[in-house]
């Protein structure tokens, strides 16, 4: 009995990190699409957003299973708990990419943001595709440092998002109505991703150590 | 033994509740400050967002010492875990109603977005604020009619979030580029809301029928 529950609890840790590679590779195409105004990336991207929604929904059913059948308590209950949470969080950064192809999808063929912010957003996705490498890797090591590696890369998307708005606001701003809601939802997308991958870390670091970390909130 | 697990069970069907009233009440506060540019009742807001933290924090521990101690299957425990899944969502309402008193505190003491739009978001904010309500009324009486009533809530606030973007891009359109970001945030704010009711809805119609409804779709 104790064999087959960790075989389950190792089945769902793979299918997180699975999750996590998905939604690493989901961004990093979704921003190419946008970057390229290329559709055909971007529908490609939308389509294999069900991929992710699926592992999810694999995911949880595993988990509903194991808690059925094992009965598991204390720490490994909270494994399962909280893969719960985690799977919630990672199918939400597949959206986010999900949103950031729809958007290229939108405006094709047209750039969705003018050349001037284009370089931020680039910085932007990818720290969100090392972040959602970094939870790969955090899943598979357990190491805390990692987590707090992860921190540090979403607090420099949180200054992007701040300078974005910062730029719609300085007098050289001349863009349209449309382009400058895409730029507000773009920087939104983008900068939630990365929220959502410090929840994973918060979950994690709170799994191993039995105590939310003050240093690793997310607002 | 099944004495105490009803009363939990029971217990936690009244927490979601409350939640729900207390995100019903913040998003009518929290758009009240942001019609009436009312910086003191957005700090309130923002406040009080941390008591319904608190609270989806003790119904997610009791789900949790629910499931160690009782071992519940089947239904119970799918009722179980779907309601750690519709706390997180209500605890998120919390967070959007927050946001938008965050911004009427950002932009004091002058309005967030211009007059024009203000009916449509205030017609947004009414739908929000019904649908929180219509979610406590159907995790009370579990009447699937219910549900659907907050389908055809969700489907307004879309036409009206739709809208906004049409405004934005009419020729007319001659805000800021702050302003326009604002009304952005505030239209996907007050859209997103309304989601996450229905994917409480969602749940709850799962978990009385088994099955999940494709008329209950949220993307």
């Amino acid at each position: 009995m104790r064999k087959v529950f960790q075989a389950d609890l190792q089945q769902i840790g793979e299918e997180l990190i699975e999750m996590s590679r998905l939604v690493a590779t989901a961004m990093e195409r979704a921003y190419e699409s946008f970057a390229n105004a290329d559709i055909e990336l971007a529908q490609e991207v939308i389509g294999e957003d069900a991929k992710i929604d699926f592992l999810q929904n694999q995911l949880d059913e595993r988990a509903i299973d194991v808690l059925a059948l094992q009965g598991p308590v204390a720490s490994d209950l909270r494994m399962i708990v909280g893969s719960l949470r985690m799977s919630a969080s990672l199918e939400r950064m597949g959206d986010l990419a999900r949103h950031v192809a729809q958007l290229a999808r939108l405006r094709f063929p047209q750039q969705v943001v003018p050349d001037s912010i284009a370089p931020t957003f680039q910085a932007m996705a990818e720290l969100d595709i090392a972040i959602a490498g970094k939870v790969g890797e955090l899943l598979d090591s357990r190491d805390l440092a990692v987590a707090r590696e992860i921190i540090e890369l979403n607090t420099k998307i949180d200054e992007l998002h701040v300078s974005i708005f910062k730029a719609v606001a300085s007098p050289e701003w001349s863009h349209s109505g449309p382009m400058t809601a895409d730029v507000t939802l773009t920087s939104r997308y983008l900068e939630r991703f990365g929220d959502h991958g410090v929840s994973v870390a918060r979950k994690v670091s709170y799994l191993v150590t039995g105590e939310w970390d003050p240093d690793i909130t997310v607002f």
